[in-house]
């Protein structure tokens, strides 16, 4: 992957040119990974015109000699940002940009002791962020294949939904799956809720067994060569009510609504409310207490955010979430998430597990 | 939970009133979930000097009624932070803390904009933190218990310790099975790291199969009803020659050295020194690349730091790892991790997984 780290770093580069920057301080690690490929847990990486230059700490001598082949590499003994603060001193550096959203006030009050008055510190929202945010060839690949990790993953646990499974277990169950397959971690916490705990939408397990005619909600998530894939889908063990039903036809259409309107062009606002639009009509708005869907990458939740009005406008190699559910207190929760990239024609939907309402 | 975490609350009341001031807003989940048991993934706490208000966003409104009895709960539309801001100037707070290690210089702009220019906000780099570090009873014995759960994992995977099985399946089946006894979660991605590999003190697991005559280094932890734990265990998959042994019984003899240190009243750079003379005596000093250990609690990481010329007194009530270990390049490397508990007359050692140089 030297290559395309060496032309993210040059993409870095001209940004800062346009921006009348000498060189951007990169805080946030998965920025560090994106641009020069270290996967380390403590690092910062100075860019400046001319050069990029990892700090890390001995643990990661090794490790970020083979892995960031794009730019130099210095070890230091102290806090990696204060070692390239005062690189980017020597280096005669006087208008950095520093990732403000990443940076906190009380390292932010360090860099400026480290790096001395001549320096000035200017923040930037958002740049590194704003490149990942469109994936290429590579990466959609990458993510093509974590979201076939995922979605396997579901046929796999399906005959493990039986009365007395314990959300904890089948929690178990689904990450070791993922890591059998392949997968380097979990994006995040595997979600596995029953019967009314369903309704929270970020509901931790817990050792409550399933019971026949309760709803289970699945979300889950796996890390493959860096890049995640998120999935939700919502079943029932039984026969579901009449009620249930409709719930869920109006969730899987509301996603649908969503892709339909989801390319290059439009608003990331015009997407949530596609979404939420036939929620509205079934009566079920109230009960949509989140936003549509979120972009995805190295990161389980980056940019863009396609939330209630939102003015983004969508890009082809986005690749996003789209999520609807509807949750009511003391009932349950339904939710239908896939992972979707967006290509200069209309969407590729990545994940392939089925979107039908199970009853088992 | 509820009354534990009323006397929290009050304590930071009484810290404010020492520091004169007049509210303290908690941005970093684990204190907020120490001081309100708010275990949501998005939050903030203002405490004020009479009363404390949890600010979260719709996903969360039912778990947070359920989980944080000791304060008040209100659910608003945007950033959790900007609420808790705007609310603080209602209530004619004048000189507010914020957590300046946890909030980033945007943040700290948009708690200007939302609280307007009468709160001064001043920087608070240590409340809660210095707060948690010393466990209660109750926390020392959920920690008893996470530690039993992991130290119950190594003997349950040694069976599968053999040639040709992969990093990422022994992560997976530690990982599973720490699951199947009742994790909420893993406290850290598992490391697993075969022969040369494991002289990279972070790696992670990869597909590289198991050959004999190979170190095995495991790096794992749980997390149970909220609390952290964290062991590594070096293995070797047949008759380890001389030096690896002798290697290995440095490592060990460094971790008693530092255990008989730790105690009330010690710094935490003498028990680092502790360790660090042993592996210096037997010339192991320039492969031991990291501290001796580091606070465990609701993070994995926490204060204190157990780490070359660190002032902080131990006290009763710290639970620490001590994790010395020696690092060769391209040979591998030998860590020891246990988990240990400071009592007012001396330590109590959490993990009880075999210390022993097992030779498969």
């Amino acid at each position: 992957m030297g290559i395309p780290q060496n032309l993210r770093v040059k993409r870095v580069q001209s940004w800062l040119e346009e921006n009348g920057l000498d060189g951007l301080l990169v805080s946030h690690l998965p920025n560090i990974r994106y641009l020069c490929g270290f996967t380390g847990s403590a690092g910062a990486l100075a860019v400046l015109c001319g050069e990029g230059m990892l700090f890390t700490d001995s643990r990661y001598t090794t490790q970020a000699q083979v892995e960031a082949v794009a730019v130099g590499v210095r070890v230091v003994a102290g806090e990696a940002q204060s070692g390239a603060a005062k690189w980017v001193r020597s280096a005669k550096a006087r208008h950095m940009g520093f990732e403000s959203a990443r940076v906190t006030v009380a390292a932010r009050e360090a860099l400026g002791r480290s790096a001395g008055p001549r320096v000035r510190w200017h923040p930037v929202r958002s740049c590194v962020e704003a490149f990942r945010s469109i994936k290429d060839a590579a990466e959609i690949q990458a993510m093509r294949e974590a979201a076939d990790l995922g979605s396997a993953v579901l046929e796999e646990v399906l005959p493990l939904v039986k009365p007395g499974v314990r959300e904890v277990e089948l929690a178990a169950e689904m990450e070791y799956r993922m890591r059998r397959r392949g997968a380097e971690g979990v994006a995040f916490e595997t979600i596995v809720a029953f019967g009314e705990r369903s309704a929270l939408p970020h509901a931790r397990p817990t050792l409550r067994a399933l019971r026949r005619n309760e709803l289970v909600l699945l979300d889950w998530g796996a890390i493959l060569r860096g890049y995640c894939c998120d999935l939700t889908r919502t079943l029932y063990l039984g026969r579901a009510p009449a009620k249930v039903r409709r719930w869920y036809q109006a969730v899987l259409d509301a996603q649908m609504a969503a892709r339909e309107v989801l390319r290059p062009g439009a608003s990331a606002g015009r997407v949530d409310a596609a979404a939420r639009r036939i929620l509205r009509r079934q009566g079920l708005a109230r009960y949509f207490i989140h936003s549509t869907g979120h972009g995805l990458g190295l990161e389980v939740h980056e940019a863009p955010r396609l939330g209630r009005g939102q003015k983004d406008k969508i890009q082809a190699g986005f690749v996003v979430t789209l999520e609807p559910g509807v949750y009511v207190e003391k009932v349950g929760g339904i939710r239908i998430e896939d992972d979707v990239a967006v290509t200069p024609g209309g969407i590729e939907v990545l994940t392939s597990a089925s979107r039908e309402f199970l009853q088992l």
